[in-house]
This record gives C-alpha cells, structure tokens and sequence, in this order.
C-alpha cells in the first residue's frame, strides 16, 4: 500500500540529490525496474509488444502539452546538461528563427512570383481573345476561354485539396489560432499540408477565385516554422539527430508564432504587423524573449522577401516596393469633419462584415452536410470558378463603363466596344488578380470608375466571395474583404462629391477606399491593432494611421454587436474546443466539481502491464492521475502523487522488453525514446501483446516516467479560478482532488465548452 | 477540531447553491458569527478597535494582489450582479480608457507647451544677450545668465522631488515596470507624485538638464491611469462613490497598463509604439480585451495631442506634425552594403550603452550612500545644471564652426565670432532643448557640423547625460541618448564621406543619425521591438524600418553581452524583487521545499482575537494560511483550507463590534468595506484595542473572509514550475503543502530573490 508512496520518496531525494550534478555512485532504489540493458544481454531479449504497421489515428481534438512534464527522466537530462547547454539551446534557437524567417520569404515568393506569372500570361491571352473576338461581335469565345482558363486551375487545386489534404482548404488561419491555443489539430503542420497549401493557393488565385493568398501564408509560416524546428520529418522518414531538445509540444508551439508571425511578415511585408497578429488573434502564450525571436523572424523574413523580389523584379537595391504591397500612398491629409464619415465608414463595415460572417457560416453549416463526397467538391469549386468568369463577362460585356487610355494602371486595358484610345474600366477590374485591383481602387485617380460599374461589382463580389470562402481549395479572406471595402469605399467618396461639389477638392476617392477596405476587413475578421498596422505597412501612410484605428474600432464594436469574428466563427462552428480569453459567463458560478470528468481511471505507481493494456484500449483519455491506494485499497479514492499520459504508457510498453535469462523484466526507455516517438506516437492497438510473456505477474514502475507534480485543484473550486489556472499555463490535465488530496476528477479542455 | 472542515463545508455547499441567485430565505450556518447588525441596536455597539489618526507604512515591498480573493462574500456579490452589470462594469471600462487616453494627452500637452514656450523665452533672451556682449568681448555675463537660467528651475524642480515625493525621480519607468509586475512599489501611483513628477520633469528640460521627457510622461500617464479608475482619491479625501467595483489590484494594474501605453502615445505621438512599450517592456500579464483597450486609450491620447497642439499651433486642420516629433524624413533608401555598416554601429551602439548603463550604475551606487541628505541632492542638481552651462559656453565661446546662415533649422541662431551672415553651429547644439537638437541632427543638411564640433559634443554629452540621470529630478533617458547617438551617427557618415568620398551621394548624415541614435539607445534601454516602432512612428519613415529593426537586434546583442539595459539595471540595484520572465538559472534545479519559507504562521478556521492580534503585530507576513487543526491539535501541520490576508484580517478587526445586549460578537464587514479602505489599509497598530471587551473568549470566524482556494503546490514541486505558476497567475502567496495538503511552508516573491 505504501510502497508507492515510498517510491515516490524515493524520487523526491533524487531530484532533491540532483542538484550535486557528479555524483559518481548513483542511488538507485532497488525496487525500480528501469535499468539499461546491456550490450551483450540484447540477443536474450523478445519484445512484448511490436508496433503493427497501420496507424491509427487518436482521438480527434487532444490538447498539447504547453507544460513541460519534468519526470525524474527529464530531470536526469537536466543535470547532465552542461551551464554551457543553455547558451547553446537559446543561440540554436535564434539560428531556427533566422531559418524561419527565411524559407517562409522562400515559400511566399515562389507563390508571389507563380502567381504574378502566369496571371500576365492568362490575363494577357484574354485580352487578345476580346480584341480578336470583339470585331466580329462574338464573345462567346473569350467568355469559354475564361471558363476554361479558370476551371483548370481550380479543379486542380480543388482536387489536391479534397484527395491529398482536406486540412489545407481555406485560410489557415483558424487552424493555426487553434494550434497555438493548445488545441492538437491533426495534420496542420505537415509537409504535404505544406505542399498542398502552396500549390492549391496559387491555383486558385489564378483561376480568378475570389480569394487572396496572405491566409495561406500564414499557415505556410506556422508549417515551416514547426518542420525546422523539430530536425526530422516523419513524412520523409527523415532524422537528422539535431534539435533534439525541441521536440515537445512548448517548444514547438512558440516556433509555430514565430512562423505564423513571419508569415504575415512575408505575405503582407509588414514584419511589425506580423508580430501584432500573432500577438492579437493568434498566441495564447508569450514572454520576452519570444517577442524577440518572433521579431527577429519578422525581420528576416520580409528582408529576405525584398532582396528576392527586388532582384526578381531587376532592381539594383532595396528599391522593390515590396513592402507596400498595396501600393504607397502619397501622404494624405484630413479634415476634422471626415472623421465621423470614416467611423460612420466604420459601422457600415462593422455590420456589412457581420452579415457577410452570418450568411458564410450558414452557407457553410448546409455545405458541410448537403456536400459531402469528394468529387462533389472539386466539382462545387468548378462551378463557382465558372461562375466567376460568367459574371466578370456579363459585367464586362453590359456596362460601357469607357474611360481614356494613358492614365490607366491595369497591365491589359481591353477596349471592347469602348473608342480607339480609351478602356473599358469594368473590364479593368476583373482582368487582373484581385490584389491588383485593390491597389487599383486605392491609387485610381478620382473618376476613374462610374458609380454604376463599382455598385454592381460590390454586389456580384460580395456573394461570390461569401460562396468562395469555404470551397475546398486553399484561400484567403484578407484580399476579396479589402476589395470589396475598397469598392465601396470609393463609391462612397463618388456620393459624397456628387452631395457636396465643393467636398471634390480633398475627397480623394483613394482614401476613402482605404477606409472602406479597413472597415469591411475589420467588421469580418475583427481584428483592430494588427490590421491598422497591417494597413500601415501595406500603405507606408504613417499620417492617416488615427482614421484607419478608428474606422477599425468602429467596425470591431459594431460588428461585435451581432456576432464573432469570421475566424472564431469557423473554429466554433468546426467544435473545435479553443478555450477562450475569459470563461463564459455560464461558467462563472460553478465550480470544479460541477464540471470535472468522473469517475477518473488511475493507476498505480506500481502497475500491471495487463490493467494498463486494458484501460489504453478501453478507454480514450489521455493521462491517467497516479494514486497511491485509498482507504480500501481499491484504486478509488486514492491519493495524488503524479499524471502519467497515454503517449508515455505506450512509448514504456513498446519499448519494454522480457529478458529471458534474469527473468526480470527491462526497460529501454529513455528520455530519448519519447523523443524520437514524438509527435505520432504509436495507438495502444498497434503494440502486439506477447501473451506468453506478459502474463499477470509484470508491472511498469511509473516512477520514471509520470509527472510528479501534476497540477491540481480543490474540488470547491470555482470554474472562473481553475480556467484561469488552466489557461495561463497551457494545460492538457487538471486534476481534482479533495482536501486530502484524493483524486476526484480531472477536468480537460473539452469541460469548459458550452454545451457542456 | 472537526469545525472548520464542517465550516468549509457548510461554504462550499453555499457556492453551490448560490448558482441560484434569487433563493428567498438564504440558509445561513448558525456557527456564523457574521451578521448585519440591525439598524436600531447600533447604539448599543460599542467598538472594540479605533483607528488611530497615525497611519503606518506597511513593508516597503509588498506584491500586488493580482489573483481575485474569491471568498463567501465575493461570491454572494456575484450572485446578486444582474447580467447586464457585466456589460456595464465592460462599457465603463471602455468608458475610463478613453478618459485616460484624453487626461494623459492633456497633461503632455500642458509639459510640452510650457517646456516649449519658457525655452523659447529662455534661449531668446540669452541669443540677445550674447549677440550684446560678444561686441564688447566679454562672454561672462551671458554665461552667468545661463548659469542662473539653469540653475532657477532645476532648483525648484529638484527641491520639490527631494522634499516633496522622492519617488517622483528618474524616468519612473523602471517604477512602472516593477508596479506591473506585481510589485507595490510605495506611493507611485498617487496625484502627490504626478504633481510633482509634471512639475519636475517641466523645470528639469526647462533647466537644460540632459534628459527628456519621455519617461516622466509614461509614469504620468500610469498615476493618471490609476487615479481614474478608482473614482476616489485618498490625497484629497473625496470619494466619487463610483467604479467601487474596479477597486482592487487585479483591475487597477490593467488600467495602469493602458495608462503607459497611453502615456508614449503622447509622449512621442506613437500610439502602435505605446502599446508596444507596454507590451515588450511593461506588462507582465495580457489578454485580449486589455489589447483592445490599451489600443484605444493609445488612439485616443494621440488624438487628443494632435488636436490641441494643432490647434496651440493655430492650424485649420490636423496637418500638425505632432505625429513625428523627431522630424519627418524623406523616404530615405540604403544600399545592400550600407547593411553591414549598420549592423556595425548596433554593435557600437551596443557596446556603448552597456558602458554607459556600467557608469551610470557604478555612479549612483556611489550617490546611493554618499549624497544622503536632501539638502545635499539639490545641490547636486544644482551643480550637475551649472555644470551644463558651463561646457555649453566653452564649447560655444572655443569651436568656431561657422556655417552660413539661410538653411539653419535652430530658432535662435547665435552669431559669436561667426561672420554677419553667418551662425555658430556648436552653439546652436546648445540654444535650444535637447528634443530639438535631435531634430536637427536628423534633419540638418550634409555639412552643418564640423566633425571636431560632433565630437567633442559627444564627448561632453555622454558623461553630462550619465550623471544627471540619477540626479533627484524627474528626467527620463530617451532624449539625451538619441542625441549621444544622433550625434556620433552623424560623425559616422562624415568619416564614410571622408574615407569613400564617392559614397557621398548616398551617405546621407541624417540617415547616419537616426541609426546612430538607435543604436545608442537600444544599447542603453535593450528594447527592439517597441522601439523600432517608436522610432517608426516618430520619423514617419517606414520604408527605413529594416536597417532600424537589425541595428536595434544588434545593439541589444552586443550590449547582452555585457549587461543588462538600464532599466534593469536600476531595479537591480533598487532591490525590488521584480520577477523575471525565467527562473534565475541557480534555481533550476531547487524544489519547493528548499526556497519556502518556513515555520508558517497558520490561522485556525475559527480564531481567537487576542491570537490574530498578536500575530498581525509581531510577524511581518501578508498572508496567513487557514488550516484545520493537525494531528496533534496544534497549529502545525494543519491541513490547507484557505487563506487569509493581513489587510483583510484588520479590516474585520477594525470594523467589528461588541454587541452588549445580546452579548454577541457582530461585525459589520461586507465587501464594500474591504473596497472602501483599497488600497491604504490600516496598520495593526492603529487598532486600538478594548481590553476590556476584547478578552479570550472572542473570536473571528474566517469562512467569508478567506480565500477558499488558495493555489498550493506539493513540496517536491521544481522550482521552475512552480515559478511559471506563481508569474503566470500573478500570485502574492504559493503554499507548499505535503501530499497530504497539510501545510509545509509558504512562497512569496522575495524567495526568487537571486540572494537567496
């Protein structure tokens, strides 16, 4: 009965011995059976257990493990570790920054110039098939041509989506938040979601979806940022030996914000707006020095993306205006009297963008159960590719919208049945990427669009990107949102000139884009502080930054008064458990044990290998509270003395040998043999059980291996408290014990959703 | 010894039940001996404790209560709050950061103008005053006016610091920084220390000290921040009767990290550096909303300057450039191998400011015991003013770079020995505050200084600048160290220009300054982040942010090396027990039982007054654990079941009373009593104590009062982790149980104390 607890005495001396680093003459209890095989004795040794082929996959949603489990394993590893380690751990760390930051600008150009590419290519053909075509009066033939030319792209994309990786399709962004809020989505940081998303992004941006490409980005960083840091791939079945010390779940996740952070750094060039975003909508979890390597990611990430593309681009310097990518505003002055246009601007977006989240969310709740096989949605993607291409014509072929060539800023001006020396600018605005025509409305001299041609793209463009979003293909929001703002943001300017002539004279239709795009933005994503930096840097319009914040804080409090952002939308209505920033108020007069799991499976220090099998298969909780007996001496009500995980029992179990000679039964397990297991560990179906060998007599000594000191709450308290606890540090498990310390429940993520 | 576990239950089960909110005749416990005592038997009351008029200063470090004391009286609190006070007591949030954001502003503008126009007047006078003199040769008499010009204000403003608030000296950042950190740093927060602090700061730049501004209006904006939020003032003795809800430690600090985020916002006119500042530098705890809010109040405090220093400066609109106070710069571009010169003067800059921060330190350890007396202070100022005078003169009167006048950016350029047209350009360093020599030398076109002039500036400016900041006046750093940095940045690019003379066309000096000036002062404060962005916001030159951002990084590598940034530094030395975003590496290997402090004095759920009164006079402790008896039915050993603080224990004391009639021992302690005596709780020894009242057999029942779920870790626990929890959380108290929850010793911030 007691010997666990002696054991865990035992455990105690140790670390409490460990602080002497060189103790020649270990102590080692006798009872415990872990012990290094040696050399020699191998070939007497049969596994129990072999690990079967097929992989199963775990439960859907666990949690990762923010909080380091420091077993006696980990606390060994700690004393051998040299003073000079640490140095050395935090210079490699600023080295996996520095990589970071580079392969995410790598990955972004590659998208930036594939895309850039073969759309002057496509949009260049285009344009040659209207003017062809226009002559003869038929314009059939360009309109199949524009099917044709978007319909591929997609469906290929579509199709690597929905066959290869279905987590690849849409931003990315809600994954990663929820990555980074401790939530183990499956398959979010592989190479092939990697793979996927970059060749899905950029077909779909040139077969003229309404999607940007910065959503992926993003997600592109987090993947790169979790792949260099971990020295191994799993996909390739690749390890290079290194980085060993980073393979755990906390390590991991504070990469993944500098990759996330390095990505908007490279999508949007704005390397200060990307450390903001992940501090305002992605991380849950920050402290100093992470500010710094995620700033230092920033930095080189965009200043690897401007030396690559000014040298694309031809230039001899830093001259690529990479960084604006929006194009660069000259400085633009306000009066005082705009401003309660701009934060009118900004409550019409607040709410243009909740409708926009509403009728998406709803839109995508019917997809997720009325499509459901995969042909069908690379079929659904085609459809709505079609349809691009349809209303661009229908638009391009109705409205004469005709404008004199010369002071025009699209690459292909078509004329259609425009004169000889003018464009048609409805035209215009589909015969580029919508990257381009956001920098077009921002930069159009006034009078460069009728009313007409912006209020009819507004309403074709605003429910063809609500379609889009939630297709199977890899896209963004950012880019369709700030376009279709930025319609009607200079509509707006075009009412207020056409209400007030003499208004002409500063209404600059540019600036009010901008506003509109900021508003409509952030009434959809509700994000205030990064996106008016974002816009910021986009712009390099320092001087118009109070209007944007403000437009910003506007479109966030009206928005908010109808429903949440469209990224915790989608995370809510995926169920994912993303606990949030505070408890909801439904939770707030309860208390532990109101919401705690019971009755909890425990285990003893000392266990049977049978009752561990049986409660791994059995059972799908993933730590298991280690106990001393109750009163009773069942394993109910017993006394806390550590958690132990279900990747740890199965890792001891595989690894875990019967040497036949001594009749005792050994253990390789090391500290190293979690970390060459992680992150897929084996399913407990996958050990094959050695019935022989493994009969009822043989038990695991968890004292290794479990963690210690678990953290643990009083039954009486209350959930506001305990989510606190829970949150702060990043939790997977939080025991429940009485005021003896005895186990009562366990309290997990999934307990503070609201269904609950 | 079986009541207090009853007691507890007897709570818990009302938790429970108080889900309910409207239950009518609430089950009250008999044993509990608190009572709203009726409104007819009050005279029968007579008290046991009186307050005495003297009040005593609690230990100098105390920590901030960051973790809300969820006891019995808190939580019938809950239950009685409709669900619309949520979203009220939220809207008043919103509400108060809008009137910090606008009072900050204001208060800056109020420093800003006067700063501006006494200068003005100031340096007027002594530009006529040498233009006088200089005709008959004697440049003594205008050297005294300087003499006695500095000496006037920095007199004033000195005695008002050593006399009046000597917590008012220095930037008051580091004071910040400790206060949101959890420390109580004494008397930082109160209207006597802005007073002072506004005052001071004004006379000290107006008395030509080499300091700034900036970090004196940060600290103002904390006090205003602070002040706001309470709706009362204990200074003046009024109490608004409002935001009685925001009276605690937990609320206040969030507010106070609005506050110094909107005090940069004024400070530099950078509302993305002040949120920033208080992010990378300020702030220990985060979350969402506090984001949101910083952001606004930010937004707010630099409109509200933009608005009156545009209208102050008599402009129709907002084309004040409040926004970029350093200046703005053309777009500035640099060639891929002016990089490595950058990175260069980082290092410079690094290692330059780690000197300085060496000297500085060394310096006022020195100051620290040899210049006690305040009488001694003010004449150092005093000195330390003159001596300013006097180098300024010597280098007026002895280097006579003369430059045309024509594209002099100073307001009173001083002719001296110069020719008609001309001015002295080692003068016009000096005329004028240091703020606008940074200006100038940012701004100045190539050729406005002789390089001996830049060199024998900085070296006059370095060591002046290292020994006024720790003088007893309200200055901050930022300033001086841009303008050391601006000025050997400048000297720079001569040298490049004089070594590589084709380089000229590039080498533009004012580039070479703002570099310079970053990296000097990231070398002496070790920021990166937020200061890029400051710098960012100041110049309004964004497509400069790269070679900023990798200066900044390589300045604060280089000065790492060496030591800590002056902020540090100085807490250091001051002793506060900051905590540090790591656990010191000494501690790695240490588990709760060998950094507890230990024996702990306990309270019994039900305690005798004469016990509690002894306690709270002879111990020092701010928090008593609340035990079930032990085994042996003393005090030790005893098993946790709360926790209670020394402020709440005198406030029960202080407000409970002996009811003659009945004979029976009321109290009339509710919540708002606990709110009402926030945060200047009484001493224990201004409890007056009725002995004869008072005897044996009274005693205090603790179940309302005390925390029923104080966060405990067992004893084995690694320092490392109990540490995460304790910064985490913010916590004041961790008690270190047994695995049996029975008491073992207690945790306070003092034990991460590196002396330990």
């Amino acid at each position: 009965m007691t010997m666990g607890r002696r054991l865990l005495e035992d455990i105690e001396s140790d670390g409490g011995d460990s602080i002497q680093t060189d103790v020649p003459n270990r102590r080692h209890s006798p009872c415990i059976d872990y012990n290094i095989p040696a050399t020699n004795a191998e070939e007497d040794m049969e596994p129990i257990f072999a690990v079967n082929q097929r992989s199963k996959e775990a439960s859907q949603y666990e949690s990762l493990d923010y909080d380091v489990c420091e077993n006696v394993l980990w606390r060994r590893d700690q004393t051998k570790i040299e003073p000079k380690f640490a140095v050395k751990k935090d210079f490699s760390r600023w080295v996996i920054s520095l990589q970071i930051g580079v392969f995410t600008a790598l990955v972004a150009c590659c998208i930036n110039i594939v895309i850039e590419e073969v759309s002057r290519v496509k949009y260049g053909f285009l344009k040659k098939q209207v003017d062809v075509n226009v002559v003869h009066g038929d314009l059939s033939i360009p309109y199949l041509w524009w099917s044709l030319l978007n319909l591929v792209p997609v469906v290929i994309g579509a199709t690597l989506v929905a066959y290869v990786e279905p987590v690849a399709a849409g931003s990315g962004i809600p994954l990663v938040k929820c990555y980074l809020n401790g939530v183990k989505v499956p398959r979010i940081v592989r190479i092939k979601t990697l793979a996927v998303k970059a060749v899905g992004v950029a077909t779909s941006v040139i077969g003229g979806l309404a999607g940007g490409k910065e959503g992926p980005m993003i997600h592109c960083g987090a993947v790169i940022a979790a792949g260099i840091s971990q020295g191994k791939s799993t996909t390739f079945r690749r390890d290079l030996k290194i980085l060993k010390h980073f393979r755990d779940d906390h390590e991991k996740r504070d990469f993944v914000v500098s990759g996330a952070a390095a990505g908007v750094a490279a999508a949007f060039g704005a390397p200060i707006g990307g450390i903001l975003f992940s501090l305002e909508e992605a991380a849950s979890f920050w402290n100093q020095s992470l500010i710094w390597r995620t700033f230092f990611a920033s930095i080189i990430s965009s200043f690897t993306l401007n030396i690559i593309l000014s040298a694309y681009h031809g230039l001899s310097s830093f001259r690529y205006r990479g960084l604006f990518n929006l194009g660069e505003f000259e400085p633009l002055p306000f009066e005082y009297f705009e401003l309660p246009i701009f934060m009118l601007m900004g409550v019409v977006g607040g709410c243009s963008g909740a409708v926009w989240n509403a009728l998406n969310s709803r839109l995508n709740a019917f997809r997720a159960h009325a499509i459901q096989p995969r042909w069908a949605k690379v079929l659904e993607a085609a459809f709505v590719a079609v349809l691009g291409a349809t209303f661009a014509c229908m638009m391009a072929y109705t409205i004469n919208d005709c404008r004199p060539l010369g002071n025009d800023p699209t690459e292909d001006p078509v004329q259609l049945f425009c004169q000889d020396n003018e464009y048609n600018a409805a035209a215009a605005l589909w015969f580029q990427t919508p990257e381009a025509t956001v920098k077009a409305l921002f930069h159009d001299p006034p009078g460069s669009h009728k009313i007409l041609t912006l209020a009819v793209f507004v309403l074709i463009y605003y429910p063809l990107s609500c379609v889009t979003y939630g297709l199977s293909v890899s896209l963004g929001i950012f880019i369709p949102t700030l376009l279709i703002g930025a319609a009607w943001g200079r509509l707006t300017a075009s009412f207020v000139v056409l209400a007030f002539p003499a208004s002409s004279a500063f209404v600059a239709p540019g600036k009010y884009a901008l506003i509109g795009a900021a508003a409509q933005l952030g009434g959809v994503v509700r994000m205030t502080l990064s996106l008016s930096v974002i816009l910021l840097e986009t712009t390099g319009n320092i001087g118009f930054i109070l209007p944007i914040m403000l437009t910003l804080m506007c479109a966030k409090w009206s928005g908010d008064y109808f429903n949440e952002g469209i990224y915790d939308t989608q995370i809510r209505a995926s169920g994912v458990p993303m606990l949030p920033w505070h408890v909801e108020p439904e939770f707030q007069q309860l208390s532990a044990r109101h919401i705690m799991a019971q009755p909890v499976v425990c285990v003893r220090m000392e266990e049977k290998v049978q009752y561990l099998l049986s409660i791994l298969k059995n059972t799908t909780h993933n730590g298991f509270p280690v106990i001393e007996d109750g009163d009773d001496g069942s394993r109910v009500n017993g006394r806390l003395v550590g958690l132990i995980l279900r990747s740890q029992l199965v890792v001891i179990l595989k690894r875990s040998y019967y040497q036949e000679a001594s009749r005792f039964w050994e253990s390789t397990v090391s500290i190293e043999a979690f970390r060459d297991e992680y992150p897929r560990y084996p399913a407990v179906d996958d050990l094959h059980v050695n019935e022989d060998k493994c009969s009822g007599e043989f038990s695991v000594n968890m004292h290794m291996f479990m963690n210690p000191s678990p953290y643990s709450v009083e039954e009486g308290t209350s959930v506001p408290r305990l989510f606190q606890l829970f949150r702060a540090l990043g939790l997977r498990h939080l025991v429940v014990v009485s005021s003896e310390n005895r186990v009562r429940g366990i309290i997990t993520r999934i307990d503070f959703q609201k269904h609950h």
